[in-house]
């Protein structure tokens, strides 16, 4: 079959092109495609031309590309974006209309937990995630909830390390983190204080029957987080009401 | 060069299968994507098994496929994605708040209105549009706005029709529709009264030096729909200033 050289498909090539493209870097220019990619400048030029005429990538008044429009339109059709639409947004709206603070919706993909939707005002406080990011599990509310609800093994392992300190109040002692983790386990919540970012706080559950997790982040001086739990709790129960009478779309993301 | 065959390079058949997913074919199975390409079998077979691997289709329990999960995370990265969340969210989760009713923001794709995002909750009317789904322009509040806003021979080419008749209710007299797209654009403000969908009224306004319009859904008997004028006026003022401080991504689909 031709397409194949170099090692790599011409799929291949084009997909890891695509793939250059990640949080830190959203805009590249074709040497920086080229050099993430490993890929020669001319190949790689003839590639990007045909990924910006389909739109896969989009081109920049400065000549640097982006992931492009179509990109984004198909990646709504992926089901665990109906998933967050449908089952999870309006129990989010509701907690998001309860509390004003940032709600989050979390699975876990490998070692880390990728933000699935995130609600916010003008009122809440700053935060690190955005949607299709990924944060640390040990650091957050919602991957430490998501850790309580891994496979043994997962966890086993995922303690062992090593557990990255994020802030000064990061748990990275192995024994620690395994007693958070169990209490998370049989309490049915987790929460953080200031592990993840200095000046917040967060308090997550799992939504029961799916992969993923739910959870709020607010400002440190607010103290009283636990009293968003029953909410936290009714809304995590709602959704996976809803999920049950849809297909087998877990949310988590492997 | 490798990778040509068949009139169409490997690159554009493999853009060609993930093309062949839509909102009216979010799942498809490996016969589908060959007979909806017109790409050989064995050669749908390969692409597919190669696209699976890098997650831009996945595989469901039944054996068809759907977008993948990386599709989606990479979309996160596209510009149009982030003037939404940045600019546009906390403004739309204000306007939630005061309507209640649902909250959308739609670009102009061509002759259709592409929806950008949607706010809805439980309380809400249910409606037809779909993030990343696309609707007529003249049959939406937010297409109306659109149009009143579009370059003039684009107006003029898009009222000579053919307009589709969605109710009986759709204007589809292009005088009549001429002389409502010019009162929008005097007036500043765009309805529309089941035009779309029984049961349904719409509100929307352009957000000024983007190509987005920011709207309303409501149930039809709430015949006020006019008072959420100045509300959707500030928000949309709003989203302009924040989106003039960054740097220019036109929530504009083209």
């Amino acid at each position: 079959m031709g397409g194949q050289f170099g090692g790599r498909s011409v799929t291949g090539r084009a997909l890891a092109i695509l793939g250059s493209f990640d949080a830190e870097h959203p805009r590249l220019s074709l040497s920086d495609i080229a050099r993430r990619t490993g890929i020669p400048l001319s190949t790689t030029f003839r590639l990007v031309a045909e990924l910006e005429q389909w739109r896969a990538l989009d081109r920049e008044a400065d000549g640097r590309y982006t992931v492009g429009f179509r990109v984004w339109e198909l990646g709504r059709l992926a089901p665990v974006n109906g998933v967050i639409r449908e089952a999870a947004m309006p129990f989010m709206q509701d907690l998001y209309e309860l509390t004003r603070e940032n709600v989050h919706l979390a699975g876990r993909d490998g070692d880390e937990a990728i933000y699935l939707e995130k609600l916010t005002g003008h009122r809440a406080v700053p935060i690190l995630s955005r949607v299709g990011g990924r944060l640390p599990l040990h650091a957050t509310g919602v991957g430490k909830a998501l850790l309580a609800a891994a496979p043994v093994a997962f966890r086993a392992a995922y303690l062992r390390g090593p557990l990255v300190r994020v802030t000064p109040y990061t748990l990275v002692d192995p024994a620690r983190l395994a007693r958070e983790i169990e209490v998370v386990r049989r309490r049915g919540w987790a929460r953080t204080s200031e592990e993840m970012s200095l000046g917040s706080c967060s308090v997550a559950v799992n939504v029961p029957g799916t992969g993923a997790a739910l959870g709020l982040v607010v400002h440190s001086v607010r103290r009283d987080l636990d009293r968003w739990v029953p909410a936290l709790q009714r809304a995590a129960a709602g959704m996976a009401r809803r999920l049950d009478t849809q297909p087998d779309h877990c949310a988590e993301a492997r």
